[in-house]
Protein backbone atom coordinates (compact mmCIF):
# COMPACT_ATOMS: atom_id res chain seq x y z
CA UNK A 1 0.00 0.00 0.00
CA UNK A 2 1.17 3.40 -0.67
CA UNK A 3 1.15 6.16 2.04
CA UNK A 4 -1.66 8.87 0.79
CA UNK A 5 -1.93 11.67 2.28
CA UNK A 6 -5.89 13.48 2.10
CA UNK A 7 -6.34 17.08 2.46
CA UNK A 8 -9.43 18.47 2.89
CA UNK A 9 -11.48 22.06 2.42
CA UNK A 10 -10.51 23.06 5.59
CA UNK A 11 -6.40 21.90 5.05
CA UNK A 12 -6.65 24.06 1.93
CA UNK A 13 -7.40 27.28 3.78
CA UNK A 14 -5.12 26.55 6.44
CA UNK A 15 -2.26 26.05 3.74
CA UNK A 16 0.71 28.12 3.63
CA UNK A 17 -0.03 30.43 0.54
CA UNK A 18 2.79 29.21 -1.35
CA UNK A 19 2.56 25.58 -0.85
CA UNK A 20 -0.80 25.85 -2.06
CA UNK A 21 -0.54 27.70 -4.65
CA UNK A 22 2.31 24.75 -6.15
CA UNK A 23 0.13 21.92 -5.00
CA UNK A 24 -2.97 22.86 -6.92
CA UNK A 25 -1.37 24.55 -9.99
CA UNK A 26 0.06 20.75 -10.34
CA UNK A 27 -3.32 18.85 -9.63
CA UNK A 28 -4.84 19.16 -13.28
CA UNK A 29 -2.14 18.01 -14.69
CA UNK A 30 0.65 18.83 -17.80
CA UNK A 31 0.06 21.32 -19.46
CA UNK A 32 0.76 23.08 -23.21
CA UNK A 33 4.14 25.41 -23.00
CA UNK A 34 3.19 28.86 -25.33
CA UNK A 35 4.38 32.32 -25.63
CA UNK A 36 1.86 35.20 -26.32
CA UNK A 37 2.95 37.86 -28.05
CA UNK A 38 0.99 41.23 -28.42
CA UNK A 39 1.83 44.81 -29.78
CA UNK A 40 0.24 48.22 -28.29
CA UNK A 41 -1.08 50.84 -30.25
CA UNK A 42 2.74 52.77 -30.10
CA UNK A 43 4.08 49.71 -31.55
CA UNK A 44 5.60 48.91 -28.08
CA UNK A 45 5.44 44.67 -28.26
CA UNK A 46 4.95 42.24 -24.76
CA UNK A 47 5.93 38.59 -24.88
CA UNK A 48 4.70 36.17 -21.93
CA UNK A 49 4.84 32.91 -21.10
CA UNK A 50 1.05 30.89 -19.93
CA UNK A 51 0.44 27.79 -18.95
CA UNK A 52 -3.16 27.78 -19.60
CA UNK A 53 -3.46 28.20 -23.61
CA UNK A 54 -6.36 25.75 -24.29
CA UNK A 55 -8.22 24.36 -27.12
CA UNK A 56 -11.55 25.53 -27.26
CA UNK A 57 -12.80 24.47 -30.98
CA UNK A 58 -11.83 23.09 -34.22
CA UNK A 59 -14.23 25.23 -36.63
CA UNK A 60 -14.41 27.92 -35.79
CA UNK A 61 -10.85 27.03 -34.67
CA UNK A 62 -10.69 29.09 -31.38
CA UNK A 63 -8.10 28.59 -28.67
CA UNK A 64 -8.61 30.33 -25.04
CA UNK A 65 -6.75 31.43 -22.13
CA UNK A 66 -7.26 32.25 -18.81
CA UNK A 67 -5.76 35.50 -17.00
CA UNK A 68 -5.43 36.19 -13.66
CA UNK A 69 -7.50 38.82 -11.63
CA UNK A 70 -7.20 41.97 -13.17
CA UNK A 71 -5.42 43.29 -9.48
CA UNK A 72 -2.30 44.38 -11.54
CA UNK A 73 -1.20 45.27 -14.90
CA UNK A 74 -1.72 42.64 -17.55
CA UNK A 75 0.13 44.00 -20.39
CA UNK A 76 -0.58 40.76 -22.56
CA UNK A 77 -4.26 41.51 -22.07
CA UNK A 78 -4.17 45.48 -22.42
CA UNK A 79 -2.18 44.91 -25.59
CA UNK A 80 -5.02 42.65 -26.69
CA UNK A 81 -7.83 44.78 -26.04
CA UNK A 82 -6.04 47.83 -28.18
CA UNK A 83 -5.03 46.07 -30.99
CA UNK A 84 -7.35 42.55 -31.57
CA UNK A 85 -3.96 40.78 -32.52
CA UNK A 86 -2.08 38.21 -30.57
CA UNK A 87 0.34 35.42 -31.17
CA UNK A 88 0.60 31.85 -29.63
CA UNK A 89 3.83 29.92 -30.23
CA UNK A 90 5.11 26.35 -28.86
CA UNK A 91 7.84 26.75 -26.55
CA UNK A 92 11.28 24.21 -27.46
CA UNK A 93 14.19 23.20 -25.17
CA UNK A 94 15.91 25.15 -26.34
CA UNK A 95 14.70 28.84 -25.38
CA UNK A 96 12.96 27.24 -22.12
CA UNK A 97 14.94 29.86 -19.98
CA UNK A 98 14.52 32.83 -22.25
CA UNK A 99 10.37 31.51 -22.44
CA UNK A 100 10.55 30.97 -18.70
CA UNK A 101 12.05 34.38 -17.69
CA UNK A 102 9.23 36.57 -19.60
CA UNK A 103 7.48 35.41 -16.26
CA UNK A 104 9.60 38.28 -14.98
CA UNK A 105 7.82 42.01 -13.99
CA UNK A 106 9.21 43.75 -16.49
CA UNK A 107 8.27 47.39 -16.99
CA UNK A 108 5.82 47.87 -19.60
CA UNK A 109 8.01 50.05 -21.40
CA UNK A 110 10.55 47.62 -21.74
CA UNK A 111 9.88 44.29 -24.61
CA UNK A 112 10.71 41.30 -23.14
CA UNK A 113 11.43 40.20 -26.46
CA UNK A 114 14.68 42.26 -25.91
CA UNK A 115 14.80 41.75 -22.15
CA UNK A 116 15.13 37.91 -22.16
CA UNK A 117 16.58 37.36 -26.07
CA UNK A 118 14.27 35.96 -28.33
CA UNK A 119 13.55 37.44 -31.45
CA UNK A 120 10.60 39.29 -32.80
CA UNK A 121 9.35 38.12 -36.09
CA UNK A 122 6.50 40.28 -37.92
CA UNK A 123 5.46 38.26 -40.91
CA UNK A 124 2.10 37.41 -43.03
CA UNK A 125 0.91 40.48 -42.63
CA UNK A 126 -0.24 40.08 -39.35
CA UNK A 127 -0.30 42.85 -36.58
CA UNK A 128 1.27 41.16 -33.62
CA UNK A 129 5.24 39.33 -33.27
CA UNK A 130 5.74 35.93 -33.56
CA UNK A 131 8.32 34.68 -31.76
CA UNK A 132 11.22 33.50 -34.58
CA UNK A 133 12.58 30.70 -32.40
CA UNK A 134 9.84 29.00 -31.56
CA UNK A 135 8.37 26.14 -34.26
CA UNK A 136 4.62 26.74 -34.21
CA UNK A 137 2.94 29.45 -34.42
CA UNK A 138 -0.27 30.85 -34.51
CA UNK A 139 -2.01 34.28 -35.25
CA UNK A 140 -5.27 34.62 -33.27
CA UNK A 141 -7.94 37.77 -33.75
CA UNK A 142 -10.10 38.51 -30.13
CA UNK A 143 -13.16 36.92 -30.06
CA UNK A 144 -14.60 36.96 -26.71
CA UNK A 145 -13.39 37.78 -22.93
CA UNK A 146 -15.48 35.56 -20.31
CA UNK A 147 -15.25 36.70 -16.64
CA UNK A 148 -14.90 33.67 -14.38
CA UNK A 149 -17.10 34.69 -11.33
CA UNK A 150 -15.57 32.26 -8.87
CA UNK A 151 -12.28 34.18 -8.44
CA UNK A 152 -12.09 36.95 -11.12
CA UNK A 153 -10.33 35.51 -13.25
CA UNK A 154 -10.71 35.72 -17.63
CA UNK A 155 -11.48 33.50 -20.34
CA UNK A 156 -9.42 35.35 -23.60
CA UNK A 157 -10.69 33.09 -26.54
CA UNK A 158 -9.40 34.30 -29.83
CA UNK A 159 -10.09 32.62 -33.26
CA UNK A 160 -6.72 31.25 -35.40
CA UNK A 161 -6.55 32.70 -38.67
CA UNK A 162 -2.63 31.76 -39.44
CA UNK A 163 -1.05 28.60 -38.48
CA UNK A 164 2.89 28.08 -38.96
CA UNK A 165 3.83 24.73 -38.63
CA UNK A 166 7.14 22.46 -40.38
CA UNK A 167 5.39 20.18 -42.76
CA UNK A 168 7.58 17.26 -41.38
CA UNK A 169 5.53 17.46 -38.04
CA UNK A 170 1.90 17.27 -39.87
CA UNK A 171 0.76 13.56 -40.17
CA UNK A 172 -2.06 12.25 -42.97
CA UNK A 173 -4.94 12.51 -41.09
CA UNK A 174 -4.11 16.21 -39.72
CA UNK A 175 -2.41 14.96 -36.08
CA UNK A 176 0.93 16.92 -34.90
CA UNK A 177 3.73 15.35 -34.04
CA UNK A 178 4.79 17.90 -30.75
CA UNK A 179 7.29 15.68 -29.57
CA UNK A 180 9.02 15.19 -32.91
CA UNK A 181 8.61 19.25 -32.59
CA UNK A 182 10.45 19.37 -29.32
CA UNK A 183 7.55 21.35 -27.58
CA UNK A 184 7.88 20.80 -23.90
CA UNK A 185 5.02 20.29 -21.70
CA UNK A 186 4.71 22.63 -18.48
CA UNK A 187 3.82 21.10 -14.81
CA UNK A 188 2.45 24.08 -12.19
CA UNK A 189 4.07 27.05 -12.24
CA UNK A 190 7.80 26.65 -13.33
CA UNK A 191 8.44 22.75 -14.53
CA UNK A 192 9.49 21.77 -17.53
CA UNK A 193 9.20 18.63 -19.50
CA UNK A 194 9.96 16.93 -22.73
CA UNK A 195 7.69 13.58 -23.96
CA UNK A 196 7.42 10.23 -24.99
CA UNK A 197 4.24 8.70 -27.07
CA UNK A 198 3.41 5.60 -25.19
CA UNK A 199 -0.16 5.29 -27.41
CA UNK A 200 -2.13 6.69 -30.23
CA UNK A 201 -5.24 5.17 -29.64
CA UNK A 202 -8.30 4.51 -32.06
CA UNK A 203 -11.97 5.89 -31.83
CA UNK A 204 -13.41 4.34 -29.16
CA UNK A 205 -16.87 2.69 -29.72
CA UNK A 206 -19.17 0.25 -27.11
CA UNK A 207 -18.13 -3.23 -26.96
CA UNK A 208 -15.28 -3.06 -29.47
CA UNK A 209 -11.47 -3.94 -28.51
CA UNK A 210 -9.66 -0.77 -28.82
CA UNK A 211 -7.37 -0.65 -31.70
CA UNK A 212 -3.79 1.87 -31.43
CA UNK A 213 -3.13 3.82 -34.65
CA UNK A 214 0.38 4.54 -35.88
CA UNK A 215 1.55 7.80 -35.75
CA UNK A 216 1.93 8.80 -39.19
CA UNK B 1 15.68 26.05 -43.23
CA UNK B 2 12.89 23.85 -42.27
CA UNK B 3 9.86 23.56 -44.78
CA UNK B 4 6.78 25.25 -43.07
CA UNK B 5 3.44 24.95 -44.27
CA UNK B 6 1.31 28.04 -43.42
CA UNK B 7 -2.64 27.79 -42.87
CA UNK B 8 -4.82 30.99 -43.56
CA UNK B 9 -8.66 31.01 -42.13
CA UNK B 10 -9.87 30.03 -45.78
CA UNK B 11 -7.43 26.72 -45.50
CA UNK B 12 -9.13 26.03 -41.94
CA UNK B 13 -12.71 26.72 -43.09
CA UNK B 14 -11.94 24.71 -46.40
CA UNK B 15 -10.07 21.78 -44.68
CA UNK B 16 -11.11 18.35 -44.37
CA UNK B 17 -13.73 18.66 -40.82
CA UNK B 18 -11.07 15.39 -39.57
CA UNK B 19 -8.04 16.81 -40.52
CA UNK B 20 -8.84 20.54 -39.00
CA UNK B 21 -9.98 18.48 -35.61
CA UNK B 22 -7.03 16.16 -35.31
CA UNK B 23 -5.01 19.81 -36.06
CA UNK B 24 -6.42 22.66 -33.74
CA UNK B 25 -6.74 19.86 -30.79
CA UNK B 26 -3.07 19.56 -30.77
CA UNK B 27 -2.16 22.70 -31.45
CA UNK B 28 -2.83 24.46 -27.75
CA UNK B 29 0.14 21.76 -26.80
CA UNK B 30 0.50 19.25 -24.47
CA UNK B 31 -3.01 18.54 -21.67
CA UNK B 32 -3.44 17.08 -18.72
CA UNK B 33 -5.01 13.41 -18.61
CA UNK B 34 -8.07 12.90 -16.30
CA UNK B 35 -11.00 10.83 -15.72
CA UNK B 36 -14.46 12.38 -14.43
CA UNK B 37 -16.49 10.61 -12.17
CA UNK B 38 -20.14 11.88 -11.20
CA UNK B 39 -23.47 9.72 -10.38
CA UNK B 40 -26.98 10.38 -10.84
CA UNK B 41 -29.68 10.94 -8.55
CA UNK B 42 -30.75 7.53 -8.73
CA UNK B 43 -27.32 6.17 -8.04
CA UNK B 44 -26.44 5.71 -11.76
CA UNK B 45 -22.24 6.40 -11.76
CA UNK B 46 -20.45 7.57 -15.00
CA UNK B 47 -17.08 7.93 -15.89
CA UNK B 48 -15.67 10.16 -18.74
CA UNK B 49 -11.84 10.84 -20.22
CA UNK B 50 -11.51 15.04 -20.51
CA UNK B 51 -8.13 16.46 -21.34
CA UNK B 52 -9.66 19.82 -20.74
CA UNK B 53 -9.24 20.27 -17.16
CA UNK B 54 -7.08 23.40 -16.08
CA UNK B 55 -6.01 25.07 -13.30
CA UNK B 56 -8.61 28.12 -12.69
CA UNK B 57 -7.46 29.35 -9.21
CA UNK B 58 -5.46 28.08 -6.08
CA UNK B 59 -7.46 29.96 -3.35
CA UNK B 60 -10.31 29.03 -3.41
CA UNK B 61 -9.09 25.93 -5.49
CA UNK B 62 -10.55 25.83 -8.52
CA UNK B 63 -10.29 23.90 -11.58
CA UNK B 64 -12.27 23.50 -14.76
CA UNK B 65 -13.03 21.68 -18.07
CA UNK B 66 -14.65 22.30 -21.23
CA UNK B 67 -18.34 20.76 -22.10
CA UNK B 68 -18.59 19.77 -26.16
CA UNK B 69 -21.52 21.64 -27.07
CA UNK B 70 -25.29 20.13 -25.85
CA UNK B 71 -26.29 18.58 -29.20
CA UNK B 72 -26.23 15.44 -28.09
CA UNK B 73 -26.65 13.45 -24.58
CA UNK B 74 -24.10 14.70 -22.01
CA UNK B 75 -23.94 12.55 -19.44
CA UNK B 76 -21.08 13.59 -16.77
CA UNK B 77 -22.90 17.26 -17.44
CA UNK B 78 -26.43 15.71 -16.53
CA UNK B 79 -25.02 14.27 -13.37
CA UNK B 80 -23.02 17.20 -12.16
CA UNK B 81 -25.73 19.31 -12.22
CA UNK B 82 -28.16 16.83 -10.70
CA UNK B 83 -26.21 15.99 -7.69
CA UNK B 84 -23.33 19.09 -8.15
CA UNK B 85 -20.90 16.42 -7.01
CA UNK B 86 -17.79 15.23 -8.95
CA UNK B 87 -14.29 13.64 -9.19
CA UNK B 88 -11.83 14.38 -11.38
CA UNK B 89 -8.94 11.31 -11.25
CA UNK B 90 -5.59 11.66 -13.22
CA UNK B 91 -4.93 8.91 -15.55
CA UNK B 92 -1.54 6.43 -15.51
CA UNK B 93 -0.08 4.46 -17.96
CA UNK B 94 -1.07 0.79 -16.68
CA UNK B 95 -4.76 1.40 -17.27
CA UNK B 96 -4.59 4.10 -20.08
CA UNK B 97 -6.90 2.17 -22.71
CA UNK B 98 -9.61 1.62 -20.28
CA UNK B 99 -9.70 5.30 -19.64
CA UNK B 100 -9.58 5.54 -23.23
CA UNK B 101 -12.18 3.51 -23.90
CA UNK B 102 -14.52 5.92 -21.57
CA UNK B 103 -14.87 7.79 -24.38
CA UNK B 104 -17.19 5.46 -26.65
CA UNK B 105 -20.87 5.88 -26.70
CA UNK B 106 -22.15 3.95 -24.56
CA UNK B 107 -25.92 4.24 -23.20
CA UNK B 108 -27.38 6.07 -19.97
CA UNK B 109 -28.08 3.25 -18.53
CA UNK B 110 -24.61 1.91 -18.32
CA UNK B 111 -21.79 2.67 -16.59
CA UNK B 112 -18.59 3.08 -17.83
CA UNK B 113 -16.78 1.86 -14.36
CA UNK B 114 -18.29 -1.74 -15.31
CA UNK B 115 -18.04 -1.51 -19.00
CA UNK B 116 -14.54 -0.63 -19.39
CA UNK B 117 -13.10 -2.01 -16.41
CA UNK B 118 -12.01 0.13 -13.51
CA UNK B 119 -12.88 0.15 -10.04
CA UNK B 120 -15.57 2.84 -8.41
CA UNK B 121 -14.38 3.87 -5.12
CA UNK B 122 -16.54 5.67 -2.49
CA UNK B 123 -14.64 7.29 -0.01
CA UNK B 124 -14.09 10.44 2.27
CA UNK B 125 -18.41 10.40 2.79
CA UNK B 126 -18.00 11.95 -0.89
CA UNK B 127 -21.55 11.56 -3.03
CA UNK B 128 -19.57 10.83 -6.17
CA UNK B 129 -17.37 7.59 -7.49
CA UNK B 130 -13.59 7.91 -7.67
CA UNK B 131 -11.02 5.57 -9.36
CA UNK B 132 -9.59 3.34 -7.45
CA UNK B 133 -6.87 2.72 -9.63
CA UNK B 134 -6.15 6.51 -10.08
CA UNK B 135 -2.68 7.41 -7.78
CA UNK B 136 -3.95 11.27 -8.00
CA UNK B 137 -7.82 12.10 -6.97
CA UNK B 138 -9.84 14.96 -6.36
CA UNK B 139 -13.37 15.86 -5.00
CA UNK B 140 -15.33 18.38 -6.42
CA UNK B 141 -18.29 20.39 -6.03
CA UNK B 142 -19.88 22.40 -8.97
CA UNK B 143 -19.54 26.26 -8.62
CA UNK B 144 -19.99 27.84 -12.02
CA UNK B 145 -21.34 27.33 -15.42
CA UNK B 146 -20.12 29.52 -17.95
CA UNK B 147 -21.27 29.60 -21.37
CA UNK B 148 -18.59 30.56 -24.36
CA UNK B 149 -21.30 32.23 -27.18
CA UNK B 150 -18.31 31.45 -29.26
CA UNK B 151 -19.29 28.03 -30.70
CA UNK B 152 -21.61 26.81 -27.78
CA UNK B 153 -18.95 24.94 -25.26
CA UNK B 154 -19.67 25.42 -21.82
CA UNK B 155 -15.97 25.96 -19.27
CA UNK B 156 -17.59 24.08 -15.91
CA UNK B 157 -15.96 25.16 -12.88
CA UNK B 158 -15.64 23.21 -9.27
CA UNK B 159 -14.54 23.94 -6.53
CA UNK B 160 -11.97 20.73 -4.94
CA UNK B 161 -13.26 19.77 -1.71
CA UNK B 162 -10.76 16.41 -1.05
CA UNK B 163 -7.23 15.78 -2.44
CA UNK B 164 -6.11 12.37 -1.77
CA UNK B 165 -2.46 11.73 -3.25
CA UNK B 166 0.42 9.53 -2.35
CA UNK B 167 2.68 11.51 -0.19
CA UNK B 168 5.74 10.51 -1.78
CA UNK B 169 5.24 12.63 -4.89
CA UNK B 170 4.59 15.90 -2.90
CA UNK B 171 7.55 17.80 -2.59
CA UNK B 172 8.34 20.14 0.59
CA UNK B 173 7.30 23.15 -0.90
CA UNK B 174 3.82 21.84 -2.63
CA UNK B 175 4.95 21.00 -6.11
CA UNK B 176 3.85 17.40 -7.12
CA UNK B 177 5.52 15.53 -8.97
CA UNK B 178 3.32 13.51 -11.60
CA UNK B 179 5.94 11.96 -13.66
CA UNK B 180 6.67 10.11 -10.29
CA UNK B 181 3.30 9.50 -10.13
CA UNK B 182 3.28 7.90 -13.35
CA UNK B 183 0.52 10.51 -15.46
CA UNK B 184 0.07 10.51 -18.59
CA UNK B 185 -0.71 13.52 -20.83
CA UNK B 186 -2.60 13.17 -23.84
CA UNK B 187 -1.75 15.17 -27.18
CA UNK B 188 -5.10 16.07 -29.25
CA UNK B 189 -7.53 13.77 -29.47
CA UNK B 190 -6.29 10.10 -28.90
CA UNK B 191 -2.42 10.39 -28.06
CA UNK B 192 -1.18 9.67 -24.83
CA UNK B 193 2.66 10.59 -23.75
CA UNK B 194 4.98 9.91 -20.93
CA UNK B 195 7.19 12.56 -19.64
CA UNK B 196 10.20 13.60 -18.40
CA UNK B 197 11.44 16.19 -16.40
CA UNK B 198 14.17 18.78 -18.12
CA UNK B 199 14.08 21.32 -15.45
CA UNK B 200 12.39 23.73 -12.82
CA UNK B 201 13.10 26.87 -12.66
CA UNK B 202 13.21 29.85 -10.35
CA UNK B 203 10.81 32.73 -9.66
CA UNK B 204 11.84 34.60 -12.46
CA UNK B 205 12.69 38.25 -11.81
CA UNK B 206 14.03 41.17 -14.24
CA UNK B 207 17.62 41.34 -14.61
CA UNK B 208 18.68 38.90 -12.80
CA UNK B 209 19.77 35.41 -14.28
CA UNK B 210 17.22 32.34 -13.68
CA UNK B 211 18.41 29.66 -11.61
CA UNK B 212 17.11 26.35 -11.43
CA UNK B 213 15.02 24.55 -8.65
CA UNK B 214 16.08 21.25 -6.93
CA UNK B 215 12.39 18.78 -7.35
CA UNK B 216 12.81 18.03 -3.53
Amino acid sequence: MIDSIVFETGDLKAMNPSFRRNLINCLSGFKGANLIGSINKDGGTNLAIFNSVMHIGANPALMGFVLRPLTEQRHTYNNILETRYYTINSVQYHFMKQAHQTSAKFPENLSEFTEVGLAEEFKLNFAAPFVKESKIKMGLELVETIPIKSNGCMLIIGEVLHIDIPEAVVAADGFVDLQQAQVLSILGLDAYYATQLVGRMDYARPGIPLKELSLS
